[in-house]
């Protein structure tokens, strides 16, 4: 059993517990959180055990009904792998720690490249993971970009890819931040930082991204255009996706044509938290112009699809499983992952 | 068993079905729709025998991979009680076929009073209901007033309820209906037509009421005011709150002063589709002024707080249960549904 | 002339420049900015000298084409009144600026009463901000809830004032805050901070008010709710209102429902930047049940009714002018301020 | 003077009136309404003699204090041209109506190109325009879009244009349309029509667009995407927009990054309801890649750039300024348009 802890029990780092604490090769030894909330109350009832921060907050967690474990030190202590969901830039402070007690360490995709040194995606480069101390589980966005980049690279070949990304203001869980009325450029300037963020995983293409973001709170919409080496058909390209376990197929013939239908369809499929793990591409929308032009646009969960990837990159870097699709698999089963 | 059939497998439809299907004493024989869609791939998905109200569409239902087993008037046949939850006004249609095969059926609260002529709600009356042919369980709205309404009512005496609903403009998974930026008065006139559904339920009460609709998706909010006839104290009133079976309360202490967050509590809870069957009320919002002003804010989750009310109906109707209490605790178990 | 500069030009600051800059008795003599922005270069644009807090940014204000005068300080020392419309906090700090050049300053209502000892509203208490160096201009929902209240008041007398506030999350220039997605109550304690507010102005009445934020981002929506002392009738509450010249009738007759109609509405009355400086009651809606509990809806635009009053509270400062309504009217006249 | 009616006084009809107003060579004869509203309000208040479609609710018009003139039909004979701006797809119906007259007729975009046969952009084909007896003025996106890919083409040559528009879910003073809380593909299927709309401007070009919907109100955000015949730099395309008369550039270095922020300026620049009649196109966006890949965002006020095409559009069917260049320049300088 790989025992995991989960520094930063939020956003990411609760589902990260949960799919850890389903894989039969995993058990969750604590996840931490900085203040009382809902979130580590949850964590006690899912019987997570819970270590905080600063430990003179303990009597804080007491008094609002919430067991401590202890301090972030010592369940690091305790742990073979960390997975660190930490806010963006706090992620990178906790390195030493790691270091210190010479543990393994995956950071999530709002950390540089260069703090871990390695940019973790299961389809792209799970076997280079294998046996290293620290990885970079990449975003969603370049997670999404990601898987399909690749797919269709080995099949046809990519010449140029260019994409443009139309993000979520805020989590659905979240109130502050906004727009509430307003398409927001970031950045002004093109390309965007996710082109290269890509490169981090797939090194050899030419790629090409604008970003905005826009009032809503589920799931990022990309439009996609790849220029391919060789030619494609529309039957071709819908059968690697269907073929891909973390990539799945939306129909406008049964409906859906937004993020609002694809996230009532999994709470329909009882998906924990209504996450869709994989990349949604909607199937009407995929299209060869020119026999070597692909268009599409594919619906990315900005909470859930790098859960599945984080669970991998434990596996990689425990080292007992070499092969990704193996481990794909593994993570898949245990979580009841079937197409959606 | 009560054989039950869910007429209109939508929004408030799905989620009856899989609450009656959790039951002991109940199963569904089968569910209806009008169109192939992902939810009737799901009713088929959940087993849920799959009915079509028009049969000449089988066909489409199978080429979109839908199994079809026969037409709503066969279904109406096999069952035992009817739940009609087809939109509002097509409710109303339907009780002809109801009375022709002599079935008991409870509609929802788009349709009017007197179609049932018994308006329902477990807490407040559900002993009226025991062996009823039809009746109408009342909208969400309704139902989350009625409830805190009769708690208080038989503790304190009520001389005057005032209440604002703050509605929401459309339902996650739609995308048609607005507003997208603007606060609309629905109606604009005072009072609204909330008040006067109230006293379908609790006839002899003066209550005020007034609503809007704003661009969210999940929950309506709702501000209370109850002129008290005897003096309380905010401990009695959250501990009446505590030990209803269908009243929860959130609390500002563990981060929760909003919609969004009661729903990420819920999700991270596990509840299905993130529903919330209880009306939510805000702990620290509790106010008692010059001893016999009550003040709070409760959120009522539109698509959910009637599931239960419904599963209650059928089995009020059905009548071999005649105690409420008996009923709210196996609905609630069955449900796994404890306070929030 | 009066001279008057504006301490902050922003969302309100700008505003106050343009009404008393179309003043016959006043002139600005100067506006200031902390950063260039396009604020500050329709600044330049409509002829008002720029001042800038931290003069070493000159060179930069220059390098985005923008023309600078001077210092905040300098701009001080040539006011008779300034206008204090920078964030809330802020405005405090300067005092001392304005009690070392002993200059006469009116801040707004972010700022606590305590800061100038004295809370402005034409209507309610022109007269005894006369002469005064220090004046605070109540905030946008304060200024809503004092003028209908005082004219009710001074017709029926008001028993009781119940109060709920649906505000907006984002100025509709403002892109970083929320919720995109929910009802936030704010605060959810009840009741709120802006009873007490009120109080400030009308210190003798009974009043309880509830306040949350939605995703909008133009006008907040008031549901008031008045216990009288003596019997009202809808047409005499009617003809108040009429008469007021600083409350407005919208009428659903004319298909106005809610705040994007409204705003609609004064877009094609062609007022600048579409600025409801009225509040604006739902003539509909203004119902009397029981002979003495008045309701309604009004709503408030939360970057413009200060600015009037503002208007007022400078010319009540300089001393000039002692009686209320010819002030009201001298500021109404001049911006061609004609009944919505 | 030609006399000019316009048929449908709504978001698009009262835009042009009021342009049309401006001009020294026209003049407004009249414009209708079909139902009382405050819109019809404004009319009268403007001094438009208002005819209505259907003459038997003349009453309904003035009890609710609204002047009626006429029935369209009367309307239609006093008119040199008729702006026709009912909803998409009234207006076709209309045609036989302005064939019975004789009269010239100019559509909006909403309606098909087949219907007049021409379909008009003032910097593209004015001069074809002129005499005509019909011409469609081609829709908001499409204008933009023809506006800078002329531009472009003119200097560079272009190979291929892509470009994906994310486009508001209701117009500002709506209150019916959503979405409220997702991005909705309309249409899922690429490419979008777009594309082949702007063929029927710019017919020898290759060009695949895609669209979408999201929760906003003001303007849609572009991302174009060129392939040129020849090299480019930034700096000869960003003289190219400042020398054109009908696009302009908005600067990050001023704070603007949003169409809130674009939105803001207008106002605050004094634009008649904060219309942008000019493409925006974000200067810091502005990119050449490898030499002949030219990407930029623009934004596009859907309610306001084809009113200032529509004033060119009568002139040319007219018949008396058959210069473009002269007519542009009319039409401007009568709005007192300089570059925002």
């Amino acid at each position: 059993m790989i025992k995991v802890a989960v520094n930063g029990y939020g956003t990411i780092g609760k589902r990260v517990a949960d799919a850890v604490s389903a894989q039969k090769d995993m058990e969750i030894i604590g996840v931490s959180k900085t203040r009382p909330s809902s979130e580590a109350l949850v964590a006690n009832k899912r019987g997570y055990p819970l270590y905080i921060a600063d430990i003179s907050k303990k009597q804080a967690f007491e008094a609002a009904g919430i067991k401590v474990a202890g301090s972030v030190e010592e369940m690091i202590q305790k742990a073979d792998v960390v997975v660190d969901a930490t806010p963006g830039g706090v992620g990178e402070k906790n390195k030493a720690l790691y270091e210190k007690y010479g543990k393994k360490a995956a950071w999530e995709g709002g950390e540089k490249h260069e703090l871990a040194g390695f940019s973790f995606n299961s389809s792209c480069n799970y076997k280079e993971a294998v046996g290293r101390q620290f990885v970079r589980v990449v975003s969603c966005n370049t997670t999404g970009l990601c898987r399909i980049i690749n797919e269709i690279k080995n099949e046809f070949g990519v010449n140029k890819v260019r994409a443009t990304m139309v993000r979520r203001g805020s989590d659905p869980g979240g109130i502050k931040k906004g727009p509430v009325d307003a398409v927001v450029l970031n950045p002004v300037t093109i390309p965007s930082h996710h082109g290269p963020d890509v490169l981090t995983v797939i090194p050899d293409i030419d790629i090409v991204t604008t970003a905005m973001i826009v009032p809503t709170t589920f799931m990022h919409m990309h439009v996609v255009q790849m220029d391919l080496k060789n030619p494609a058909t529309v039957e071709r390209v819908l059968e690697l996706i269907e073929a891909n376990p973390r990539i799945g197929l939306v129909r406008e013939g049964l409906g859906i044509t937004s993020t609002a239908e694809i996230k009532e369809y999994a709470s329909d499929l009882g998906r924990p938290r209504a996450d869709l793990w994989e990349s949604c591409i909607f199937e009407e929308s995929v299209s060869v112009l020119n026999e070597t032009e692909l268009y599409f646009f594919q619906a990315i969960h900005q909470e859930a699809d790098v859960v599945v990837e984080t669970v991998d990159a434990i596996r990689a870097m425990a080292g007992e499983v070499v092969d990704p699709a193996e481990s794909i698999k593994m993570t898949n089963e245990a979580l009841g992952f079937t197409p959606i």
